[in-house]
């Protein structure tokens, strides 16, 4: 089982992409796809005219602020558009692909996050109406049926609070939690990046390899978006996942080109 | 097994109509919901400033004419928010829904038209990018694989083509091939009127009681929309499902007031 998570960057070429998921399903290797949508998800929310807010938490953190409107255009990109396009692109390719989002059959279980600390203008702020929360389970028995039944999944990161509710959850992480559930072998990372860079942001001081007991050492080299790479990372290798590979999702057969060694290979 | 289908106008109560949806699944009776999104996909395309082209076919029919643009507000709105959020009121309720469309896992199958041959200021045009799609197959081994898993499936009406392309289907015509498919006893057509009218537009002269085998002697009674209903009706009576019900959406308890004989039975 390979569970590979890609990126909702600009620069994706999901046609390409898909290309090489039906390659690397021909060889009889089982995967799940979390995907993500984020500049399309801001396209369409400001074309609707309610354009994305990020807030910077008390710590630092920055992350999209997700209220009942923010929620509906991320559902309508992420579950909607990107979903099912990447269904129909992989369903032209042959692969009997199955998109759902978390939320469904709450595949992913989330613990909401009651209330957000944000730092506006040098003050702080108490937000109560964000719908983010942090993954505390996986409802593996659905997606092994799912799995059994022949079809490939393609995952939305939004999962189920405990009252019912759509959240925002952390792609990175969402992918890690399904490798754990699904006892995968191998959890891949792709983004815009070549993998982990000692020397953010230039590409020439890739980490080719990482070894798992010194992932936690490595949270301080990774810088912005790939923080939560790292985390997620760490919690899959705790979690009993033998591999995880961060590799570039811009270039020609990613998936077979990261499986080749190229990325930072962290086993 | 109960098959419903409730159409996407801009009446419906959507809360309420999971309500009932959760009290009569609470009563042991398995539910499969086909939903709609048609004014809200009208309104989200108009609003990213590509508004919905409605073509006149050389017969009479309109429909919407679903280029790829139109087809990427289908996906947000259908498979996206409609879909998302039904599937979060009936979690918020108690109740394991499990949203996807046709497109996944082929639960759809459909021959794409390939040219639409329309009417427009007097002259016939052929328009060969139309994505829509007549449905010939339904994968009722997944479906009820989903059923016996224990969710409530939630379906937009999407399928998948030959070729593995997105299709804009019926959906009071995939409620009635998925019903028949899954060998259900009951189709529920709900909409925004009480049922068939003997004269549309008066709800006065509501049609109560249709025996099967009358049902084709009403296609000429049936106006606009609702033709697709009775011919649905047809092809779920043909195929097996013992009772069909059209009734309205847009009251309280829709569900029990149907089945209770309020909108018009053919069994």
């Amino acid at each position: 089982m390979l569970v590979i998570r890609v990126g909702g960057g600009a620069e994706l070429d999901y046609p390409a992409l898909c290309d090489d998921i039906a390659a690397v399903s021909a060889r009889g290797i089982d995967i799940v796809l979390v995907h993500g949508g984020s500049h399309e998800t801001n396209r369409i929310a400001t074309a609707l005219g309610t354009p994305p807010r990020f807030v910077t938490s008390a710590s630092g953190h920055v992350s999209r602020y997700t209220d009942q409107t923010a929620m509906d255009s991320f559902l309508m990109v992420y579950a909607g558009k990107i979903n099912k396009r990447i269904v129909e692109l992989l369903q032209q390719r042959g692969i009997n692909a199955f998109g759902c989002s978390g939320l469904d059959g709450q595949i992913l279980r989330a613990e909401r996050k009651a209330t957000l600390r944000i730092v506006e203008n040098g003050k702080q702020l108490l937000l109560r109406d964000d719908r983010t929360g942090t993954i505390d389970g996986v409802n593996s028995t659905l997606l092994n049926t799912l799995c059994a039944a022949g079809v490939l999944p393609v995952i939305a990161p939004i999962a189920c609070s405990h009252q019912g509710d759509a959240l925002n959850v952390d792609g990175d992480r969402a992918a890690a939690q399904i490798a754990v559930a699904l006892k995968a072998e191998t959890l891949l990372l792709l983004s815009s990046v070549p993998g982990l860079l000692s020397a953010f942001p230039d590409e020439s001081t890739l980490i080719r390899s990482i070894p798992r007991s010194d992932i936690n050492a490595y949270m301080d080299v990774a810088q912005g978006r790939m923080k939560k790479k790292v985390m997620g990372a760490a919690e899959a290798l705790t979690g009993g996942v033998a591999t995880v590979i961060m590799a570039d999702a811009r270039i020609s057969n990613p998936i077979k080109q990261a499986l080749d060694g190229n990325g930072t290979t962290i086993a």
